[in-house]
């Protein structure tokens, strides 16, 4: 599980199917597989790996019919073998076929799970094994496979997608001055960090105060070199657009300008004419976004923490002291302490001059 | 040098006077003290120690005195040693004598210092042990020596004491909500970390409102067993107050009630009669306060900003949004972005379930 484990976490964090990893074991060395008997999951031997096989992304195999490939490249016969993979594999044809029938064509004769599968239109896979005649191991090392696919697991198990809201403040709370200028508050490292976050999401949701404001362009940029191309204005500095670009959705009814920046290169734009929280998220669910990262500006930012929308914040804090200006969030109603908006903190780190504060809604998350 | 420095760390960071250490070094071994020349200063052969000392504070033996007592009661001659010592040695009498001289009289050749003495009342040191024949060498690892004695040089040098505001808040920028409450923002790690730092300095400030409105105590309390008295109302609770209390320092023109807790066990009650920042520290380094810790309230901390007077910030920030409130500093005339109070990183780090920043004014504390 450990390698599955390890092979599931090369998948990527984005997309709406969750990372998954398989590797197939043989039967311990020297030892004939019992006649009917299904090799017990606890084994004293180890097993020699057969193949393995991990989950690229939506539209790519999963990670059992990639361990399953694997196998038949490597020329090697699964018949008798033992799965482990850290996701229950699926009983459902989406943009591929139900993995646990893959495992039962091909003999596999035992399969050690992590986590229960919570897609309701893909469980059932252990079932659809058992009742194949396959024995079903659950819940191996499941709080690690949690915890790989904790934003996955959230929003699939709610319907709607996980929200990480990000704010990039002064030590007192402010995104701009009393005369609106604000670049920059927090530093280059906090902004490259930002942009490795944007990579890693499905979807960038600001409000159409902000668009019209600040004209950002919405994609997720890196540094360095890699298969992506340049983003022709800043060629110069070696920033490249990242290979995954989220979705660009803007929130409110007022309209996209022809010339906004958000209509250049990088990823589907996206318009959601509404002010209201719960449909932007059911909106989104519907295009199978798991991850939606909110970006801004004050009115959205608020009114997601008002909906009690928000699962994580990442909250980058500049040592800067403005006393007056434009806060990052504004008046969501609270009236006494008690009443308060309390995350938990996951981390606290320095990046570059600023701080980076991630926590997470109280309730949320919890795995194990 | 390295030696002289660890000494100097265990004196008090508290207290009027810098944390300086000594250490008397005696001949090569085997080599005789060449007639009426001074050992070099470079040496490839391990001198053995005659002696070391530290200053532990006000009233007590400076370094260079401690080591020429710690030889007397090792019964060692110094005559001939080379005394190395991490500031410049005083040429006055305060409440001990004239380091220079006594160095001079115990017949030591040569003196290696680390940094020269800012202090107006005693610097000369050098200049009278040159004057005496004593060989000096300045400014050995002179950046170690300034970083240790970084707060109270800054203080020494300007005349004033060294100034850190500390405050407490929300992500949003609050140290309460609408209606007041505000117990507990920041978790109790958070706090007792404070208190650690209340240890340390020389001074607390608080306003007139922050006072009336709280009743702080004012206190330094750490938790565990040492030589300290326990407070009576946390008797339970083992926490004690701690061994060095601070200064209480009241500012504003309300009075203090006979009745508040600022009047119970702990530092000294000052209270200055004024709302100017400037008068504030004046009156505070005529008591050779070296370092104030601004607690608060906002009106205080703001007018501590607004007089440019903070050279360090302790930002306790708890995952918490309040979107409305009384905030930790307001409105100190910054209109554009270039104006707002900049500072420098120097720590971020989790403490509890908060995050701790700790910045410095930007041209404050260079050192080396």
């Amino acid at each position: 599980m450990t390698r599955a484990l390890e092979l599931a976490a090369r998948g990527p964090a984005h997309g709406p199917n969750p990372r998954v990893g398989c590797v197939l074991l043989g039967p311990p060395p020297g030892a004939t597989l019992p006649d009917g008997a299904a090799p017990g999951s606890i084994d004293p031997h180890p097993r020699p790996v057969l193949a393995e096989g991990w989950h690229r992304g939506a539209g790519t195999p999963h990670a059992e019919a990639a361990a399953l490939a694997d196998a038949r490249a490597r020329g090697v016969d699964v018949a008798g073998a033992t799965a482990v993979v850290t996701l229950e594999p699926c009983a459902h044809t989406g943009r591929t076929g139900p993995c646990a029938d893959a495992l039962v064509a091909a003999g596999v004769a035992e399969v050690v799970l992590g986590v229960d599968d919570p897609n309701p239109v893909a469980t059932g896979g252990a079932h659809r094994l058992r009742a194949a005649g396959v024995r079903v191991v659950r819940g191996l090392r499941a709080a690690e496979g949690e915890e790989l696919l904790r934003v996955w697991l959230a929003a699939v198990r709610r319907g709607t997608p996980y929200v990480t809201l990000k704010t990039a403040t002064t030590l007192d709370g402010y995104v701009a001055a009393a005369d609106g200028t604000s670049r920059w508050i927090t530093g280059p490292a906090a902004r490259e960090h930002a942009h490795r976050v944007r990579a890693e999401v499905d979807a960038i949701v600001v409000g159409t105060g902000t668009l019209l404001a600040d004209d950002p362009e919405l994609t997720a940029r890196v540094r360095g070199h890699g298969p992506s191309h340049v983003a022709a204005h800043e060629a110069a500095s070696a920033v490249r657009l990242a290979e995954h670009q989220p979705l660009r959705v803007v929130v409110g009814l007022r309209g996209v300008p022809p010339a906004a920046r958000v209509r250049g290169e990088g990823g589907e734009l996206v318009h959601v004419l509404t002010r209201d929280v719960g449909e932007v998220l059911e909106r989104l669910a519907e295009r199978e976004v798991r991850h939606v990262l909110v970006e801004g500006g004050p009115t959205l930012a608020t009114a997601f923490l008002a909906a009690g929308a928000v699962d994580e914040l990442h909250a980058y804090v500049a040592p800067v002291l403005l006393g007056s200006g434009r806060r990052a969030v504004d008046g969501f109603g609270v009236a006494t302490i008690a009443d308060a908006h309390r995350f938990r903190t996951v981390e606290v780190r320095r990046v570059g001059d600023d701080a980076l504060v991630v926590s997470r809604k109280s309730t949320e998350g919890r795995v194990g």
